[in-house]
């Protein structure tokens, strides 16, 4: 039988929602009346925005008529997607961006997960701990990540440590690296990142000759009028950044599937000989190779939420959320645990009580309060002693949560 | 700056379709008014079946209500389609698969892409030639190609010659290879392979433990009872083959994106250590850390496909299709054309007048009738001095197409 991509064998064996799952549905099983409330995983609950049910229905009668049918759609998105994102999302804040620097897709995931394909195998990544396991896992397959210690630390990698103790920003790293995937808003400790600090990776990814693949999945809950909404607000940071957005958590798509990256024109990657090629390219090339775009009906239920209903619409949803993460900080600073996130970010993340571990703190939850968390370790190393809630629960259900970790937590 | 992914440096300049679309531009600003009608492309023209437009619109409802919200689904498809699929496709054939062999993506495209990342880098790769082009572009990216001739062959590539001398179905491989990208009924020559042939495909790849890549996409179009339908209708297969389909022919979903990859339980790789592992694991490792599974709202159009009125009206469409199919061989052959395919396939694949070129002809076709075809040697060097013409025209465009052929071809 044919050798299979050995990388595989590197894995850690169980992916964190997996273990998750797990433990919870051993604990529902053993204990069938407990009414358990997830705040584990960051999904949705929210129904859609009316603007976007009714363009996505609009479109589907549309697919329903010889003379409106759309079939192969452009490879990276519709010209009139990718114009409204560089409008609305970009020049609202001052920064320019082309049609043809914003490449749509069916996923952060995915995006997040495919970007590695168009640098070289022997690139150096540098990640933060914690960090969303997927950008850890990709890189892991592609065989840049070498084998993991007891612990799940990849012996190829550059950690980032991120702790309270540096407020969730991470040093600089000592040496070179190539490729750094930074995460603001970030999943899962909340943190946001400063002008200034952001300034200090661009120029180092300028000197370093590094790209940073910029994560702000989560932009839409920045509420701090100081932090910035993308990298490109960065001065030099369109020749060294490659920033990916998502239409999950700022317009509720986690079911529906859209996001997009964008890859300046500036943006260069080199050949062992010295020649330089435009990293915008490549992934057009990428992308048209391997993909025929998001789904048309998809794409025009995106496009709805740049009309003015759309935007009041989705800034309400992203509101909602906000003010399920305020009242577990509060609650959760009221039960004594030091809290961190929550502010301008959908995610909050908590020391887990002196001598718990993140998993142990996870069971005692599940135990007690018959609430779903999120362990800190479960995202690195750096996690172990914290944990995460997330604020995509249902009003209802986050209060009963917090009344229940209360009243019922020893 | 990193270094990027050499192997792309490697992929021949030009995309077949992009230079299709770049001549018919250059004729279409030269002669304005021309009415082009394209044959060229393989997208389809008739609206979806309303049993699959109704699905979607109720399902975009159901989005907009947070009791009936769908957030994150399964990362391979909800468990209510893939075992639609498995009932409805294999099991009625006699076939049984588990739902757990089904795997659910947003497109055929993707997975024929995507499927190779899970072998090692220096598996030997079999093509067709001619050939669908993604199977080979993903693997010059993944390192497997070497590099191009001046014909744009692959030195690392072993070729399977199709032509009308071996009825396009190829002989086996002289020598050893790891994995076979087969696809029937073919694209882009329209040819099917009987059972007796794929017999010996499968007993190849028993004994020389290759793993053949089996592409159906066009199965929904097979009209000859003696054909086989899936891969797994001969003895042995479920080892060694691993099978793809897509809604995108069989229902019109073009522009909906739904396909799915068959990897059956039996099916197992190698490590260099002799350890063999699971194909069918594997395969959910990649897509699960890689992606979050097609959109609800797709998975519930496609599930309409399987109602009796969906079965109805998928079947209607492609009957419709395969009219035109009729309508296009007679047309050629009348007008002097060798002609193939087109009999349990969406293809018809005639040989280029003597003299010509594929794309001379496709240069003459577009300048005497204005109809686009798609050059034979587009798809590989074999493919020179054929020509594919496809079905999936509008009934008048296709007979004025023909008309036009039959009257102004000098």
């Amino acid at each position: 039988m044919p050798r299979i991509n050995e990388h595989y064998l590197n894995l850690n064996a169980s992916y964190l929602f997996a273990e998750i799952k797990r433990r919870t549905e051993m604990f529902r099983s053993a204990n069938p009346d407990a009414r358990v409330i997830s705040l584990g995983i960051g999904d949705v609950t929210q129904p859609l925005p009316p603007a976007v049910v009714g363009a996505l229905e609009t479109a589907a009668r549309e697919q329903g008529r010889a003379e409106t049918l759309k079939g192969y759609g452009p490879y990276v998105g519709y010209e009139w997607l990718r114009s409204a994102i560089a409008t609305h999302e970009f020049g609202a804040r001052g920064v320019r961006l082309a049609p043809e620097e914003v490449f749509v897709s069916d996923g952060g995931k995915s995006d997040g997960a495919n970007i590695q394909e168009i640098f070289a195998d022997d690139c150096v990544v540098a990640l933060m701990d914690p960090v969303y396991p997927v950008y850890a896992d990709s890189n892991v397959m592609a065989g840049r990540a070498g084998s993991a210690d007891e612990k799940g630390r990849y012996t190829g990698f550059v950690y980032l440590p991120c702790t309270a103790e540096n407020d969730f920003q991470p040093a600089l790293p000592a040496g070179h690296v190539d490729l750094i995937y930074l995460c603001y808003p970030n999943n899962p400790t909340g943190a946001v990142m400063t002008r200034e600090a952001l300034r200090q990776w661009v120029d180092y990814a300028r000197t370093h000759e590094a790209v940073i693949l910029y994560d702000a999945a989560y932009e839409a809950y920045i509420r701090d009028p100081a932090i910035p909404h993308s990298i490109y607000e960065i001065e030099g940071a369109r020749e060294v950044a490659i920033e990916s957005r998502s239409f999950s958590k700022s317009a509720g798509f986690t079911g529906l599937r859209l996001a997009y990256t964008i890859v300046p024109r500036e943006a260069r990657g080199r050949t062992s000989d010295g020649e330089t090629l435009s990293l915008n390219e490549m992934w057009l090339r990428r992308m048209s190779t391997k993909s025929n775009g998001p789904p048309y009906v998809i794409q025009r239920a995106a496009a709805a939420v740049y009309t003015p209903e759309g935007q009041a619409q989705v800034r309400a949803l992203t509101d909602f959320y906000m003010e399920n993460a305020r009242l577990i900080r509060d609650a959760l600073g009221a039960a004594g645990l030091t809290v961190y996130g929550g502010r301008s970010a959908p995610y909050i993340w908590a020391r887990t009580p002196p001598g718990l571990s993140s998993w142990d703190f996870f069971d005692k939850l599940l135990r007690e309060a018959h609430v779903v968390g999120a362990p800190g370790s479960g995202f690195g190393p750096s996690g172990e002693g914290y944990f995460r809630l997330t604020a995509f629960g249902s009003r209802e259900q986050t209060v009963e949560a917090l009344e229940r970790i209360r009243t019922r937590l020893s």
